[in-house]
């Protein structure tokens, strides 16, 4: 293999394939990154077994061949080059790399003990706008859980609910549904949030649409020049569209910045209470009243303008209240509960009373 | 006590007085904030027995008194408010803070239990534009030891060479030297390294002039209404001028960036062996050579262009070489050395040929 790429090229393809090896895994091989010519391009692939990423770039080829080698290595030494041509010749298991005047040479492996890269066919195609799955991620991440004795839960699940791709993610605790895209047919994947966070941070700030391809057992992204290649997770997800109440007894309308700021303040003397916070609303005063107590620091009483229908009281997480929030997009929510024991409803208001339709986030309440 | 303040004034000093508060301290007290009254302003204050930080603010005093209460707390509920007025009123060892919508009361403990603030009286004054202690601290601190086995070293010493104050560190492996400004008299004095970056830390961004203070166990500096007073460390620090090579065999000048680039390079190379790099200098050729071994990755020869007087090679940690470009200001540096085994000494040029006075590095090599 001899060939010649920039050095911008490869920086930014170490960059997005190198992330993936070496994460979590004691096969040494993992820790490479395979580089193989593939026509007149470069491919870089890295896997973890899990998900496999893969980019080509550009490539003056001048012998074919293929090799792999330490992807940390490669990506800080490519990184800390000036802007320039990189000639690249692999020599059995030695990769010299020559750049104006610096010369090195990295100890590699043969690519034959490298893993095959994953094939889907016969797959279902989806595109969906790039801008728009890239939110939809970010506004339901925040809810996946982390306990990996529920793998379920530690992924985010894809499918068609009233002709909409939608995304719904919950740990037990809170659950949060974003409708993406109109879609005809059906998607039904749990698929795992690390593969989805990968896919954010390299998704190419140009791109426009991304192609999703699902088969019965894996989902692969592509981003342009970029595959992002992953497992799905096994199992069914839970029934979640019962948890959703259909009315509240309590609503209250008001700006987000000023919910989220007396939610803040409050947490502050919530740290003794597991960061329980009680919100209260009073539809005479017109306002929403949040209140914390810490026995050993002190106490905390806000509240803030809202527009109120009906009476009541809640504890909730503040953490969790705060996070919600971060998640929603409009300048205005309605908060939305019944009682002590019902779980909560939060959603953003495009208008003063016209319920935004494409995101909803459930949080069940604290025993207070 | 009771008393108006703005929002930003309080916030800003609970940022730049706070920070001490807690910091190391089996002692309940310690984590709290000083408040009291002085005429028509605040005094906030917090120490850990080895620093003391206190900053007047302007306040509208109803009545006068004092109250300690926690730093975090106080700090993180106040930075929390919109930007308005914020009144305060002490009842025993309750502090009632409101503010617009916000209502808070804070468990504090009553003053008498607080440390006296440390007095500086008949201390030699010195008077230092700002910019310049705060550059020459951020070029020594790098260099100062982390051994507290020889508290000595932990510290920078501020004391008067050739009419200059001049500023030294040293952890026994390298050096750093800064003259700041000119002085008449003499100061001879250790001062803790937490302290001098606390300075920094706080110093305002209009400041002009620091006014040091010092006697024989402490340094008072004010910074306008913030003042730091700390320790110093006891003890006479190292006669380190002998360890400063009068002249060198090798001499190289060269661009500070590319310098740091090949470093950066080699260092990639380099964590197999400590981080040690072997620089040879070549006059022929007119370039500095660095090149690094790991037996395991691969290994690396990077060259940069440079004006070159003698010949040799020596070897360095190139973590420290790197630390040492980073302290320099101009955009060339002169390196020189003599052989494998005498010291290092890295200087900015501001024109090729003529050497800066102002700031020196010392790094002893490795063995190789």
């Amino acid at each position: 293999m001899k060939l010649t790429v920039t050095q911008e090229n490869l920086s930014q393809a170490l960059a997005v394939v190198g992330r993936i090896a070496g994460s979590r895994t004691p096969l040494p091989i993992l820790n490479n990154i395979l580089l193989k010519t593939d026509k007149n391009r470069l491919l870089l692939a890295a896997t973890n077994l899990e998900i496999a990423i893969t980019q080509h770039i550009g490539a003056k080829v001048e012998s074919e061949g293929s090799i792999t080698v330490p992807a940390r290595l490669l990506g800080e030494f490519i990184s800390n080059l000036p802007k320039s041509n990189i000639n690249i010749e692999a020599d059995g298991t030695n990769l010299k790399i020559t750049a104006g005047r610096y010369d090195s040479t990295i100890h590699g492996m043969l690519p034959d003990e490298f893993p095959a890269l994953p094939e889907i066919n016969n797959g279902r195609q989806v595109a969906i706008p790039a801008a728009r799955l890239k939110r939809a991620i970010t506004q339901t991440v925040p809810v996946v859980s982390r306990d990996e004795t529920r793998p379920i839960l530690t992924g985010i699940f894809f499918h068609t609910a009233g002709k909409a791709l939608t995304l719904v993610a919950t740990d037990g605790y809170r659950l949060a549904e974003r409708k993406v895209d109109k879609l005809d047919g059906e998607v039904n994947a749990i698929v795992p949030a690390q593969t989805l966070q990968d896919v954010v941070r390299v998704m190419p700030e140009e791109s426009e649409l991304v192609e999703l391809l699902f088969d019965d057992n894996q989902v692969r992204f592509l981003l342009g020049d970029i595959e992002i290649t992953s497992r799905l997770i096994d199992g069914s997800f839970p029934d979640y569209k019962q948890l959703i109440p259909k009315k509240s007894d309590t609503e209250a309308i008001l700006a987000k910045e000023d919910f989220a700021r007396v939610t803040k303040i409050a947490s502050l003397f919530a740290r003794e209470s597991g960061g329980s916070v009680t919100i209260k609303a009073d539809a005479s005063l017109g306002q929403l009243q949040i209140h914390s107590v810490a026995s050993q620091l002190g106490e905390n009483t806000s509240t803030a303008d809202a527009e109120i229908t009906g009476e009541g009281q809640v504890a909730l997480n503040s953490r969790y209240l705060l996070e919600a929030l971060g998640c929603v997009d409009e300048d205005n929510v309605r908060f939305a509960f019944s009682g002590k024991l019902a779980p909560c409803v939060l959603s953003g208001v495009q208008h003063p009373k016209k319920q935004s339709s494409d995101y909803l986030h459930i949080i069940m309440p604290l025993k207070s």
